[in-house]
């Protein structure tokens, strides 16, 4: 295996915390030979409120290497790692996919929202699955939602062992603890590099069990007199299934508010990881019918996601059920990096309505991570004692954290490789480095389509919500003589009926401009141009605000 | 192997914390065959200030089992896990000792000490030991001393984790870190039994590393202007080192005092556990002519032993090394249970010279406890995953909360042993339960010898420490009538020149009991005790206090 070389390509997962998508290459000499490929995520994107509601991987340099791809594997059933595959299925050529119980579940789920097919093999732990040149081999270990997995990956250069979200939870509430014998075992055995999980990098201690949520849980709805509301992320099982633990055992009917936590609680239920019993849930309609101290809400919506039902009740859109005062509301997760604003908001309009609102800035124990800290982390490098480290999962700042916790152990700094999205890692004869860097782009989701929405697109609503807008319609002969005055409209911009003037000049500007000039060829596109950049100098000057120009020329 | 029987006996270290010695037995039908004992050592008495310098195990139970003594495996080079074995190891007929690198050497200077002769195998950490029908083996595991180690014990009837004084620490600043795949791959084998350290079970978390503290050192020395002065076990010798390390680093010169300070340092040097210069070390003698801030003193007492090196420069008593204010004391140990008014009173001593004296209830990180905190704790069941738990070297308090711990981890309460010393357990047929008692009883060493000073010598001393003495000297004919007055003495009980009157009184009440009484015969020892009695009730009824009384009739 002597001419094996290796090559590591992040599409997403890096820098971004969300939308992970991890390619592993295999080339025998300049000859690619094997492709594996780690998650398929969605991610959230930075600018928010324009109508894009996530972003999926560019997949872009995959094209015309479907054929080699062996198969996608799995971690968890998080959104964003699992929520883009359906996206890309066939563009990929529909590559065996393994993924655990649950994760199966929840992608099928996905598949099935688009219409779609899927096959998924369910991962045996006792296999070891040869996949081109790659042997797999799929490890328990725990995170906020059950059956999560590590993967050991066993390449002709060396072993990788791909550690996707994580914590060390020794008393999980559904599943098993770590497989610490599989994990050390392979450390004996020799990593070449540990891919590990860094959001939690710059946290010190051991993350807090999902066992010690329920407790607190309990000790809450004790001490609350109305309505007992949680909101946490809809694929979070665990900790969902504490809470309704907890609801049965004070005689607190259970509903399951947003879409989201509706589906996948559903899809829970159906294997067995929800054992609740059946005449303790309550429809949403009846939540009036009975008194406040019986009711427990779960919902969706704790990133404060502008159409999720948690928003809907603190804007009072809720038919069914009011925020009232003595309601209680715990925030059961933490704002995603990126999404304070939102979050934060979310919980002053809840406090306005009077309702007593606890998330972990305030009260410890409402929510555990579901990423590792420091001690988590250093753990898991012990255990499999690599000789090259790739932090994932995390932003410049929790990977620059991680990087400083390794060289705690005592591995030098430049055992770690911190990679943005497209830049390559090539490993050949045991040794590491930089390869060149895949172009990628964001791609953009929203209700209506995949990718018709662009960065210019995005530019535009940008600039739209900033500035507004001003059209110009120009009617012209078949000589681009104007056969009418030049009609401009604004919205958004400026209060129209107080700067009369200022429009009134500005179509002057315009006739100036489609004065036939002698001796020149007129070009219609050039005209456009010439318009709408005089009118956004014209504009700037007088207001300072770049408003999106449109020229319409319309030639009879 | 089905006829084989187990049973575990400790002989010390339960509900002491100290003294640890632990005897496992392997028996065929009833037939005993081996023997094999974990550590030996020393304990400190909870009556302080009467002369007893420590306790050592009781070994009675083994008087004529000798010959079935295969081996003695020592998991440390701490005073409480070897210090009593030169005191026993002729007893115990001179079996095989087993230890590793800086425990054998410290185990072989203190036979030294007494002029005792030891052969000791270091241990190889690859190999197994067939020791009778055990099959033992050492694995790496971390403390607050470098080479300790836990113990695989292979038994007939199921597989023994003996895990003594421990923490996970993941950066240990000398030796490896904890071997987990060993642990681990003995889990995924089958534990029976674990034997786990329990003293740190009320603290949650995970305990601090060893080289936390080294950075707190190097933090306070850069802002001590007088002398450094630091105390903690003269046997810790990675916090003596990191010391060191800092002392050389900030240019101060470094003394050590005391006596077990300087020969553990001296060991420790000869293998290589200290490399530190020659020329960055001082004689005691020289300190003073250096100036404050180019010293660094390491000194024994941490625990306020009464004839330490740091309780001599607390009273002054030391000719070469005065405490000045500005001179900086850091405590790097905590008060074992017992002696916290000794250490307490020590501190304020010191403080009282001006000294700014630190420890680890005003400032953090300046000890790391080399006892794992809960989540240590929790990491080796789950990595053991045993049947039956024993929590060892810690209180009834630390063995309470060790088997809360495993509770919540999810095992039944009846899972745990909670073992007072002497109590056994017997394993048969993959089951555990309790014994019968061995009776023990304290054996109590002081600088004239062993065993010699038995519990009623301590009620005695105990008696005289607080209530002082009176001997009654009666001189009689041989027919027990007096030939002269009685004469009463007494020590630390009044001041006799102002109870003359009390003693006259005393002294007829002597006169009437030994009036002859017609038709009664005499016994010596009767009118002794009488005597004694009275006296007793007598002066317990004028003064409250019951004096230590001697009667002594010496007949003529």
């Amino acid at each position: 295996m002597e001419n094996y070389r290796l090559r590591f390509i992040p599409l997403g997962g890096v820098i971004d915390v969300t939308k992970n998508m991890y390619v592993y290459e295999a080339y025998q000499g300049d000859v690619l030979r094997d492709i594996l490929i780690v998650d398929c995520g969605i991610g959230f994107p930075q600018d928010k409120g324009l109508g894009v509601d996530f972003v999926i991987p560019d997949i872009s340099y995959l094209n015309d290497k479907a054929d080699k791809i062996r198969a996608v594997l799995l971690s968890h059933g998080h959104e964003d790692h699992i929520s883009a595959l359906p996206y890309h299925y066939e563009r990929l050529g529909r590559p065996p996919v393994y993924a655990s119980k649950l994760t199966s579940l929840f992608v099928k789920s996905k598949f099935n929202e688009m219409n779609e097919r899927v096959d998924i093999t369910g991962i045996d732990y006792k296999k070891k699955y040869q996949l081109g040149v790659f042997e797999v081999q799929f490890i328990d270990i725990t995170h906020s939602i059950p059956d999560t997995v590590h993967m050991l990956i066993r390449t002709p250069v060396g072993n990788f062992y791909h550690g996707a979200d994580f914590k060390l939870d020794l008393t999980p509430p559904y599943g098993n603890p770590p497989d610490f014998y599989e994990i050390t075992k392979f450390g004996r055995e020799g990593v070449l590099c540990l891919l590990s999980d860094c959001l939690g990098a710059e946290r010190e201690g051991l993350t807090l069990s999902e066992s010690v949520v329920g407790e607190t849980f309990e000790d809450e709805m004790r001490k609350t007199k109305g309505k007992f509301i949680i909101t946490t992320f809809s694929s979070n099982i665990s900790r969902i299934r504490q809470c309704a633990e907890a609801a049965v055992k004070f005689g607190r009917k259970i509903v399951f508010m947003g879409r989201s936590m509706r589906e996948n609680t559903r899809l829970a239920e159906e294997i067995g990881y929800l054992p609740i019993p059946k005449e303790s849930f309550l429809k949403e309609e009846d939540v009036m019918r009975f008194p406040p101290n019986k009711v427990c809400l779960v919902v969706a919506g704790s990133q404060g996601q502008y159409s999720s039902a948690l928003v809907k009740l603190a804007n009072n859109q809720n038919r069914n059920v009011r925020i009232k005062p003595g309601d209680k509301i715990v925030f059961s997760s933490d704002p995603i990096p990126g999404n304070e604003n939102e979050v934060y908001s979310l919980i002053e309009e809840l406090m306005l309505l009077g309702a007593d609102v606890a998330y972990s800035d305030v009260q410890e124990q409402l929510h555990a991570s579901g990423h590792g800290s420091q001690e988590d982390l250093k753990f898991l490098i012990r255990f499999t004692n690599p000789k090259y480290f790739i932090p994932i999962g995390g932003t410049i700042r929790h990977q620059r954290a991680y990087q400083r916790l390794v060289t705690e152990l005592g591995y030098p700094k430049d055992a770690v490789f911190l990679l943005d999205e497209g830049e390559t890692v090539l490993f050949e004869k045991g040794r590491l480095r930089k390869g060149e860097v895949i172009e990628t782009k964001n791609v953009y989701v929203d209700a209506y389509g995949v990718g018709d929405v662009g960065n210019i697109v995005l530019r535009d609503r940008k600039s739209l919500a900033t500035d507004g807008m001003v059209v110009a319609a120009l009617i012209v002969d078949s000589k681009l003589r104007m056969v009418s005055k030049p009609k401009i409209i604004s919205r958004g911009f400026v209060f129209e009926k107080q700067e009369e003037k200022m429009f009134a000049e500005a179509e002057r500007m315009i006739n100036s401009i489609l004065k036939p000039k002698k001796g020149k060829v007129v070009n219609l596109g050039n005209v456009k141009k010439q318009v709408a950049d005089n009118l956004e100098e014209f504009f700037f000057q007088k207001k300072g605000r770049k408003p999106l120009i449109v020229v319409d020329i319309i030639q009879l």
